[in-house]
């Protein structure tokens, strides 16, 4: 971190007090002015909507812009598509699960609890079928985690292309999860039969057409991957797989498998479709990386940001982002304004947290000159993350997913921000 | 916590098998006979619902029962009445905003960001009007806090009286809030005008039309109140107090004043109706505890309750509650399977949080014979939750509010539970 770069809290505090200055001015002449200060106003002199008005409360008609939303020109068909978390307008870490971010192969199917069953079979002492009932008699356990989409982010690959964090880095959502450890099951079932489990592999399934499988490393499987029938305290959303889904802690989203019918132990991975042809990244002389599993660290500025314009000019600025790992703990976030060239370390919302958002924030002076924001993530391994000339030298040019570079906004004298690249 | 009651891990395996072994017959069966097991199912053969379908995700149609609900008898309209958590439903510890209590005085309003202003006045250096736009400027933080209406469990002064826990303890959530702390707004108006600080006080009230002011010590205003505008992630829902409400951690729900409109620095409290007439409490001999804000370590076993019955018979079942302290972190929970004679030490979710809520498990081989539940819980203070009849012996039975009484869950041999008392 360059110290140069970095405002002292005196500095900070001076910014703030000449706000507050203008603050004062302002109510000043609000008093005699403002009628919002003057007046008795409607909602004071008159009585508010009952309780008997929400037995399930939606967001105040003045947030209806705080939704998920798709690209359309990004997939042929809305039932094998994203909606994108609102991110540019979400604060702290948890992602409600009314605009978490969705992804569907087959379009989100309805199933109802009663007709739920998951099968665990394959090398397994003896085969069993649980219905929802017997899953809730297994211990369970509360997690929160983040669940990313390997193609978060893909799209800058190829550049600077979509104006909007929502979409650049939207495919991500983190939620308290409620669930039985996978563990338990394949106890359950024993795993005697299996032998050595070093090398055996579960494949899993969801119940809908496309049956998403996936090959998950038995060491995995037996960590902390958790059969999961509860988000954010509540029965999960139709579309993130109610009754059951998969939760598998750090990895990419595409092996939480939603709708989960189906674990089936085995000496090999099932190599299906979605780990080979899809899923997979192909490096510049063609060959293909696959078993990508973890979601390597990675940040992003949620504001300002290109839907997040900054518009009270210059003076005290909160700088706010989110910041992730795969491999456990975000231990430091810095930011740069000048494009990488200098960098300041962010404050931590809160530390601790595995495989799970952290909430960053840099609160500045911002002296209304053009910035070239960037955050960058460590995590507790020691890793860094790449910028995206680094992340082309080793994976070229040609992949699609587990894009974790640093992400440019170049902000302009009136505060508006735009997706850009700086070499 | 007595030994001959607690479960060995060994007898839960085998309570754990037998279910297994249950399920097994059950499978073996049905894979001739099940169609769920040896047919294509619909949803397997049909693509399900595009992203476009969900900007905003509703709970699912089979889940529409986890919703809040009022009980119509107990005020005398619902503008100034109170809709239950259905914690009976949920699991984890954060409360989803729109299944979170609500709680009016005089309805909730609808008041626009653009509209919104507070006020700082009183013993300050220089009165100041903060619009919507400025709070977002100042340095934020983000803390998940219980917030627990006083009034919580007061039916239970009277005796065993509404049959389900969303009713006897669902005045409380759980949120993750970001906000501007109060002593940055207080520090930006300046203190100097107050003198000592030991002995000031701050007088919050919102912007609706029973302002529902209260006094607040400044000590307390100075630590850890957050003046609110997200609630896990989303702006606060309307009932809530969109846009801006305080956050008062550990203090009771009364005092989180919603829409706040002003904050009067005093050098005394206020005693407004909120603090005198309500929000004490009647003794035995007519005298009243005030400035009891507060809220004692308390827990509750939220299933099996009378809205969650036992519906597999013995062998393995999960008893899950949650715990929480005004004064801190939850240290211990102890459940008693028969009315207090016993106890075990159930597992905690997660440790660690402050003033927030924890789930608590107790995994047991349920023998089929009738229970009588109870939870007790323990704070980093020491202070151990009281049976109703401690409390009643201190406290008389003329109150309504800060009832943290250990709570009775009767459960018969069906797996039927009902709110009784136990002396």
């Amino acid at each position: 971190m360059d110290e140069m770069h970095k405002p002292s809290r005196r500095a900070f505090l001076r910014g703030s007090a000449a706000a507050a200055a203008g603050t004062v001015a302002g109510a000043a002449s609000a008093q005699t002015a403002d009628p919002l200060i003057t007046d008795v106003q409607d909602w004071a002199s008159i009585t508010g909507a009952g309780v008997d008005e929400t037995p399930y409360g939606m967001p105040i008609e003045y947030e209806s812009h705080v939704v998920r939303r798709n690209v359309e020109w990004l997939t042929a068909s809305p039932i094998s598509s994203i909606n994108f978390t609102p991110i540019h307008a979400l604060e702290g870490t948890i992602t409600p699960q009314g605009c978490a971010f969705e992804r569907h192969h087959s379009g989100a199917i309805e199933l109802r609890k009663e007709d739920y069953r998951l099968m665990i079979n394959g090398l397994v002492d003896k085969p069993l079928v649980f219905t929802y009932a017997d899953l809730e008699r297994f211990p369970r356990e509360n997690h929160v985690y983040f669940c990313e989409c390997a193609a978060n982010t893909g799209m800058e690959w190829a550049g600077a292309q979509l104006n909007g964090v929502q979409f650049t880095h939207g495919m991500i959502h983190n939620m308290e999860y409620t669930g039985v450890p996978l563990r338990a099951l394949l106890n359950e079932a024993g795993l005697g039969a299996a032998g050595d489990l070093k090398d055996k592999w579960v494949y899993v399934e969801g119940a809908d057409a496309s049956s998403n499988g996936r090959s998950i490393p038995m060491e995995k499987a037996l960590d902390d991957v958790l059969v999961a029938f509860k988000a954010n305290g509540e029965a999960l959303r139709m579309e993130h797989g109610y009754p059951v889904r998969l939760v598998v802690p750090g990895w990419e989203g595409n092996m939480w498998v939603k709708w989960i019918r189906r674990i089936e132990v085995s000496d090999t991975p099932t190599e299906s479709r979605e780990e080979t042809s899809k899923y997979t990244d192909v490096l510049e002389d063609g060959t293909a990386r696959k078993w990508t599993w973890v979601m390597d660290a990675k940040s992003v500025i949620t504001s300002p940001s290109p839907q997040m314009p900054i518009t009270h000019g210059k003076g005290p600025l909160v700088i706010s982002g989110l910041a992730w790992s795969g491999h456990g703990q975000i231990t430091r976030v810095d930011v740069s304004r000048d494009g990488g060239i200098t960098w300041e370390t962010a404050r931590l919302g809160k530390q601790g947290d595995t495989k799970a958002l952290t909430r960053f924030y840099l609160d500045v002076d911002w002296d209304g000159a053009p910035m070239l924001l960037q955050a960058r993530a460590m995590d507790e391994t020691g890793y860094v993350q790449p910028t995206k000339d680094q992340l082309r030298e080793t994976r070229g040019e040609n992949s699609v997913y587990h894009n974790n570079c640093i992400q440019t906004w170049y902000v302009n004298a009136e505060g508006i921000a735009e997706n850009v690249e700086v070499s």
